[in-house]
């Protein structure tokens, strides 16, 4: 396939070298002016708005520093102190920097969106907000009750530090419920305002870091991106799938033809076909994409031609596999050919980790050494060469954090953030505070970008030992001839293939009956393996092999190896005692 | 109207009194045996599972103590320790007293259920959880991260406590990550459970408290009840209307003439029609209600008859109207006559205040002195005279605790909570464990149902104050002639009624231009107050009258009266210099 021009592979360089400073002129597309200036793209607001709901206006300017950990601490320094009270709104435009502009604009997806999208107005109670700019304005307005009225005065956490985040070496830190009226514990978030009602988009101070994070680790090749929190990418997913696919118009999701199972079980009861595409070792093949797509029918398909692409490109759910630089422009590119919306999931995109080599300890490769060299070895996400604005990124705490904060963020066009927007104030209505404000003290004021950077390559080292955990007990307890693998480099999720065209029942048994038969006796054994055939993008295809999921992020690593040794024996007893 | 038969309204002595112990053979519907038995209706499963995920069982076997708070203590204590390790599976079965099994079952509603809510299956990898319980066993299944790599190693929360509440007497309650295993901290939840996935139905912590607080709060007076944690109402309402109206059926809600504008907005871009019911004084009025049902054209309304009563009865959102018990009887009356499922929202339930009385405060009547004085003077929910389980009630912990919770509980029968939990799957996955965990700390270890009881009857008394506030401002400053109000019983919103018909420009300008004047003179004036036509349930129809909606809970009591004054004379000015 062609190479796409001028897409953006990230670098050591480019993430730290600054930019010539150019910016675009609001509302025009693709204007490149390169004038050089260092007023903000928006007026700055940091006046205090106290006591105040539903309120309209905080603005964080940007300046015109590098793209680098330090330059956004130097754009911080210049804008002042953070100034987001009780419901305030806020969006990405207030915390990007002045290079995210220097970019055309996405496209606009109207074609694409739903009817029950399309229909969204915004809340009218919202709307009135906007009056609450007016100085000495009292408002009997929103109905949020007075923060004297919450039974929490101050809340702590206890948490580990960058570098080595021993339990030995860790810190207490606290917030109350008036540390900006009082400017104490930093002064810029509390429990007045994390525990009042907030804004569907996520608190100021948590969309600022989450904003700042994305750009670090992403450069969006558009100008106007934006983030909005969600309660975790099960809940984004089901929500972009009811923006994008309609029942009536008879549209469809293309995917990996091996999927996360709850991904397909959140379309099905939409009436929103999925349909499979085939994978190698590198994930969904662009070729079997393309030739899906440019010889779709509509009548034997039972379905309109798939605008969507639900894809999981590091480390995917069930397969392990992660998609290369090349393969992943390559998917960008036949989405751009017959016009697909991505959805880019990617809890797993942080977890890539060390290469792996199954010799001695000391031929591995040396871990990155800085946080500069981690983030310039990852490799490149699809909303990094995006430059039509047709991604809609899901990251997530869950899996670098903790499931339990039902938090993450969304990367976007900012029509498809505003549209996301209109539908999480009348379902989630945003994240839960408590969440919010707790992940926001520990990656923002405690950690930093840096420490969460730090953060993320302590994670990288514990998954790589995990899975080389279980690879060594593959090794040494499957058999080779029987069972193979390929050595997944990010993830939690290692995919064995089982050969079932060696079994002795191969030609009077299904695959779907001997796959039943091992899992029953992996149960007998005392170890819990995944069916492969229940990830099938269509369930009314016989599979296409026989596989398993198993995990290694969950179990001891003694029982890991012994759970390995169980399957491997189920798999025995079904080749060779049938 | 016919009084209904058999509504089990609640006074004192049915709370606390215990009842001859009866049991319903399991799976028969109407059996009423009426033998006595110490035996639990399901058999504990008291063993520890540690470490274990998605696991199945966890149970704590109800007796047969009489439904007071001191019977759930026995109950409890006989029932032993909960066990609940990470994801474990529970339901409300495993905690309500062995009372509520004592009557019939609810009624089905597959007749009225979606076609979205009754396409969906349970998730696959949640049904692979019952093989956890095999002993022995390890989990390759689920992708639940380890614990070991959550960063937050201990929480600590300071709370006021019961009875007073006051900031001098609080508390500091500890949480670790190992709590459970080392038998810390009551040794019941712990971090590494409440950071972990958990089931959608939430935390069975959360879950017990939830369920026994239910049961004293409400009685449901039919046998098959269970309630579900949920994100806050908003989100619990979009998933019902999801549940019960179908767009390509041209399904349709019913709900007050003004209504909750965000319940309209969640509604409209699905595609499902609201119609709005004639209210007084104790807002909407059945016998408008049976009138509309009764002469449904469907032609002429563009839809089908409704088959969903949206209400919120008490403190009634924007008109602060609170049913009287014949009014809730007589509504539920009207639907069960019509076949009508009800979404009863009830945030303000427990908003109830004091009498109101403008005379000098030793003439006040004198509040409740205990918790069962406090329950036995709420006036009864819809919930409690529900013989059918035809009532999806939701509850909120944002206004009686905090909105950033998010977090709150439907109840209704196992059916419907069951389709409710297959949906929550796929979007929410439940609310925020930190939440969880944290509301679970407050109000189940720290306070108990006596104490939060406490803390409802200390919020009583704070809205009433509130209240008590606004309205004197309002006999302060607005011209009685001209506006007028009910003292609201419940909830936080007042609704004042300004009488245009006495307008100078009554014949030749619409009540909306009249009502914009106003609104934007109060803006002027340097007060925000929300206009009553946002909240019609038919937007094509002219308004009944001119309103305004005012809260008491927000602004401070100085501010609110000076807020009244300004309101007063933006009145004043459009009657008087037009």
């Amino acid at each position: 396939m062609a190479k796409l021009s001028g897409t953006p592979y990230r670098s050591l360089s480019s993430i730290s070298l600054p930019r010539p400073i150019r910016r675009v002129i609001p509302g025009v597309a693709s204007a490149k002016h390169s004038f050089s200036t260092s007023s903000p793209r928006r007026q700055p607001s940091n006046v205090g708005n106290a006591g105040l709901a539903e309120e309209d206006v905080v603005i964080g300017p940007q300046a015109n520093e590098p793209l680098t950990i330090e330059g956004i601490k130097a754009r911080r320094a210049k804008a002042g102190k953070l100034v987001a009270p009780t419901a305030s709104y806020s969006d990405s435009d207030m915390f990007k920097s002045s290079q995210a502009y220097d970019k055309p604009k996405a496209r606009r997806w109207d074609h694409l969106l739903s009817q029950e999208s399309l229909a969204r107005e915004a809340c009218v109670l919202k709307q009135a907000a906007k009056h609450l700019k007016k100085p000495g304005l009292i408002s009997l307005g929103g109905g949020l009750p007075s923060a004297e009225n919450f039974p929490f005065d101050g809340l702590s956490m206890r948490v580990p530090s960058p570098p080595n985040f021993s339990t030995v070496e860790e810190q207490d830190i606290s917030m109350g419920k008036y540390d900006v009226a009082r400017n104490q514990n930093g002064g810029v978030h509390d429990l007045s305002i994390a525990l009042n009602y907030g804004q569907s988009i996520g608190s100021a101070q948590l969309l600022r870091w989450t904003t700042e994070h994305t750009e670090l680790a992403h450069r969006p090749p558009y100008a106007d991106w934006r983030c909005a929190l969600t309660v975790g990418s099960t809940g984004a997913l089901e929500q972009a799938i009811r923006m994008f696919c309609d029942r009536a118009r008879g549209d469809a999701i293309l995917t990996e033809e091996y999927s996360f199972s709850t991904a397909l079980e959140t379309a099905a009861p939409l009436g929103i076909k999925v349909f499979g595409i085939h994978m190698d070792a590198q994930g969904l093949l662009p070729e079997s994409m393309d030739e899906i797509l440019s010889n779709w029918d509509e009548a034997s398909r039972g379905a309109r031609k798939p605008t969507v692409l639900y894809t999981v490109p590091s480390g995917q759910n069930p397969t392990g596999a992660t998609q290369g630089v090349q393969r992943r422009r390559d998917i960008y590119e036949v989405c751009q050919k017959h016009d697909v919306f991505i959805f880019e999931d990617e809890p797993y995109y942080f977890l890539q980790m060390q290469p792996y080599t199954s010799g001695p300890e000391e031929t591995s490769p040396t871990p990155p050494a800085t946080v500069e060299e981690f983030l310039g070895g990852l490799i490149p996400s699809i909303l990094s060469i995006d430059t039509d604005g047709r991604v809609l990124r899901m990251d997530s705490f869950s899996k670098v954090l903790v499931p339990g904060s039902r938090l993450g963020w969304i990367t976007a066009s900012e029509q498809v953030v505003e549209r996301y927007i209109r539908h999480a104030e009348v379902c989630s209505q945003g994240p839960s505070g408590l969440s919010q404000i707790l992940v926001y003290k520990l990656v923002d004021e405690t950690w930093g970008h840096d420490g969460f950077l730090q953060w993320l390559m302590h994670l990288r080292l514990e998954y790589t030992r995990r899975r080389n955990t279980i690879l060594a007990a593959c090794e040494k307890y499957l058999p080779r001839d029987l069972v193979s693998w390929v050595p997944p480099a990010a993830g939690m999720f290692l995919w064995l293939e089982v050969d079932h065209t060696q079994h002795p029942q191969a030609s009077t048994r299904s695959i779907l009956e001997i796959e039943e038969d091992i899992f029953k006796s992996c149960i007998d054994k005392g170890v819990l393996a995944i069916r492969g055939s229940w990830f099938r993008a269509e369930q009314d295809l016989p599979p296409s092999g026989l596989f398993f999921r198993t995990t290694f992020a969950a179990a001891s690593e003694d029982d890991m190896a012994r759970a390995i040794e169980r399957f491997g024996e189920a798999v025995r007893e079904s080749f060779f005692s049938s």
